[in-house]
């Protein structure tokens, strides 16, 4: 059986394990103090072209969004994020759980559109009543979005320009950051990314690594105490050797990057499938993951054989799934599934 | 000045003043102990013909509907309520704030439609992935909602089958129940709403009391240790003698019901006049609130003479404004009024 | 039957019932926007000789303390208080309901001692993993504490100095700061807490109000957005009015300081009477409660003669019991008691 | 340079590794839901002979704690625990966060005493004013505790009982489970753990893994939609293989057993080899932690040569220091250290 069912169905790329494998025995401190927290660190400020920024690993995303979103937020504000946002929608109400609102907005295509958020923000300081409502605090966008889409260059602009008028952190939540950013059609580089926010993270666990994601403060905007508040999530690993080893393998050679472009060139071959059999785009997705509606009869026919995500009833007769490749993707995998479609 | 701010700018109807000072010197144990407490619930759960039910005072309605959700909910669940309801727009995140998310559905005039809140449900569960959601807990209603609006009770009725269908309770923010049970265009009684819902609560602060609001879980359903979790939110007044003095002469001789059938006759009259000098609606209301479109230049002309409440711009001339009747409305008040606009 | 159960058996000290009907009728906006929340926190800045503070209006001991806890520290944070303290022991975990620890130190008749909290806070920052553990972000104490006892002028300053040096701020909690002003015994004045406290409340509900709290900030260190973060955690009275009239009678020709005498004086000949009576005391109280350990047989004696309340089990045969006074208290009260004893 | 600092200074014991490196290509589906979180529980379950158990898998101590003790707490509730407990001293405050209190009783030698339990409790409910304290909800004991000691039996069953008695669930924090296990001064098996705790868990990252955590719930009682709370702490790894494995790898040929033996045996020489070189132990531990108190002159002879844990200070010239052993403990450390010491 082939599988497209997500990023995540394999375990960590081979160069990944074998720098575990490969440090296995040696002494390191704990809580992330080692030096392969150090070097991966240095490595990603480095990609990043931005020598201040400061980078914490943490396991996994729905707790990085925690993590970053409660200790970045005062009591009385609450994250702006799109309704189809990952931490709106499919995190169990992690951000509420610990006392944060997230305040929706519309999405298109999973993305907020610059203009519609800065009326939020200007209506919201316009209404009388609102010092009754939750404050603004910070906006969360994903890149690319749940939905596989990207911002494009101008857009991050307009929202980072946006939030620095109203003196507010941009928080952009990079699960799949190199999927985004391998992509063909994307104008945005990595250092774009750390200069228009203010607080983004790198996603390990669907690009290569067992587990981990990389948080960047890149303004000298590090929670104070956020190792504290980090153990105070219980996110606070003993071995912090896991995630930095990881990283650090992740980040020498550009093997991030080449995971990634591999994922979208698959993804790429994988759509020129799908149009070839005349399947309908539910829509138009430049990176890894890519949207098809199916004739159930059809979807039938491929259970067993095939590993998909259902994502949600199109109508009766047809439903929504999403194909996903990644660094495991291989070119027969999309060969077998064009024999069965 | 004449004022239609709201129905909170007086104190005290005379009669609930009058039943404090007359019990002022009593001896009485504290924390709502008290024999007023125990007289007030008494006729309340007979005004409710519910004589199981269990009756709590709070002070305020922001208070009431933080300590009532928040100690019905599972830490898993959420509140269903309409974007419009107090508790998602209102309360400062009071309710994110303790930990649990507000599930918004679309309002009409305020209300949520029995249909729309079926599907909702029903897709909640359908969906494949709603083990990383937040579970629907509890449906939030208000009525009169925030727009004055009003369920009729064939509305209700279907409301509360589809919450005994999926076995979650119906919660009724009654911060203005009297104004409602009062409306000369409802077929909802207090019995209504008893047998309805699983909790509700009578608003006391905006019907004639200085502060308090009357809870009253109908099932047999009250939280465990409810008085515990009052005190643990602040809730718990020493002297719950205020409370319980007042809502005990609200519920003598029907006073209640006469303070707010006296706030629907003047709402009659002030629309009257407001029909009668040719004012916009914003939307049909049967209750003390009424909101009318005004030019912006006419209301600058009712500054200093008329309070109001400013709602939202509806355009760049013309304002929403809200006024609002209540027992300390007077006849000539709207005279008053009639001649200014 | 006469009562010494607590300092809240009775309603409103009359002077301020009177006000309150005065003011009952007059048109007034809400959410603590009136004129007599401005001229009561006016005379309460000048009673404390402190132009500068900032005086807010809460309905309730326990709600004071939430709130000014948990909008001054920080999640990472706990606040340091005797073991004994009410934040610690006795308000059903509300401090930690809204996420911060309390850090206990021992007692000493319910004070703290500030050698023990210096040595505490300076162990605190010598232990190498305290990045695990939660830092003090304040302290807590009461005056007079949960047994009437009283810190003098000399251990608040030493208290406020060590909060000054490790540069967190000191909140005392007032809930009966009248009786401790007008102790025969203290050499604090209200100016005094002004100046070594940072933030610090007046209590009303015990001395006089039906209910209601004034909390001085006294070092420009209002939290921002104060007035939201009351509305989320339910604390904000739409007829913020009932506080602030009350307030304004206790603060109108030395009210509150007059009612606390007549509670001390009464607790003086209360004392007298105990001692006459050859009752042992628990401990030594120069405030407006007293404890004793009474034989369990002499105490059914008083049982349905005589309000108090159990303290705790001295022994098996022996209770201790709190008997306190009031503005309602009467000699002739204290004469009964006499004879009953 | 040697090292005792602790039991998570090297990876994963070798075979944990070699089995999480021939699974890495296998197609797994996410969240726990793969085969060898299955394979894994069920050979927990054998080893505790509970087949009704139902076993998750979480990431780290502090984690699992924080999770355990929240889902299975009401908010009215909090949990009981040694001063020293590591819920109490060293987590960060996590348990205050999400809301509940940690009520601490005395420690002795790190563990908690059934009579002073029993008192506790007891003394509990008969406080007359106890609706107003935090309800004991819980108890949480850790075995080994952080002090290295260990239940007996018999206490674990005194305990057990009384916990029955009040009708609140018995919490074993296991992080260091395997060392208790396979001390040489035990009387107390897997089994008997499963049969007297309600919940427990069973250590990975101090126990030869990378990371994780195995929750065994025994009594069907896991908290209702657990999966979802876990997400909704941020806890929810998107490859919950990586757990599985690892644990899997654990239970299969006894090698957690193992693992715990040969770290048993090197502390059983380390204790000798201190005890020959007249070094003062703290207290007497009969598991992999050994706590000695050495002069401040000697502790700086051994810096940059041996590593350990700091405790803390003795008095001015001493210093109460941590030796630990794992898996990866060698006779030759040992050795080496005889020759330094």
């Amino acid at each position: 059986m082939i599988s497209f069912e997500s990023d995540y169905i394999a375990g960590a790329h081979p160069q990944v394990l074998k720098h575990l494998c490969e440090t296995n025995l040696e002494v390191l401190s704990g809580y992330g103090s080692d030096i392969y927290c150090k070097t991966a660190a240095d490595k990603i400020k480095k990609a990043c072209e931005c020598e201040d920024a400061e980078v914490f690993f943490l396991a996994g995303g729905t707790q990085t969004n925690s993590v970053v979103i409660s200790t970045m937020l005062k009591d009385y504000e609450g994250v702006v994020a799109a309704v189809t946002g990952h931490v709106s929608a499919h995190e169990a109400g992690a951000i509420e759980y610990t006392g944060n609102k997230v305040l929706t907005i519309p999405q298109h295509d999973g993305k907020i559109d610059p203009k519609e958020l800065e009326e939020y923000l200007r209506g919201f300081y316009a209404d009388q009543n609102h010092e009754h409502m939750v404050f603004p605090g910070m906006v969360y966008i994903s890149h690319p979005t749940e939905y596989g889409t990207l911002y494009s260059k101008q857009e991050l602009e307009k929202i980072s320009n946006i939030c620095r008028a109203f003196e507010i952190p941009l928080f952009m939540d990079g699960a799949r950051l190199g999927y985004g950013l391998m992509s063909k059609q994307t104008d945005v580089s990595l250092p774009d990314i750390a200069r228009l926010c203010d607080v983004f993270y790198i996603g390990g666990t669907k690009v290569g690594a067992l587990c981990g994601e990389a948080v960047v403060f890149t303004k000298n905007n590090t929670p104070k105490h956020f190792m504290t508040m980090v153990k105070q999530h219980g996110a606070l690993l003993a071995k912090g050797r896991l995630l930095g080893v990881q990283f650090d393998a992740l980040f020498t050679n550009d093997l991030y990057f080449e995971i990634s472009r591999h994922a979208i060139e698959m993804a790429e071959r994988l759509k020129d499938v799908l149009i070839e059999k005349g399947c309908t785009f539910y829509l138009e997705s430049p990176t890894n993951q890519q949207f098809i509606v199916l004739e159930d009869k059809k979807l039938e026919l491929l259970k067993g054989k095939v590993g998909y995500s259902f994502w949600e009833k199109a109508d009766n007769t047809h439903t929504v799934i999403r194909l996903a490749t990644s660094w495991s993707t291989k070119q027969e995998d999309i060969d077998k599934l064009s024999e069965l479609l």
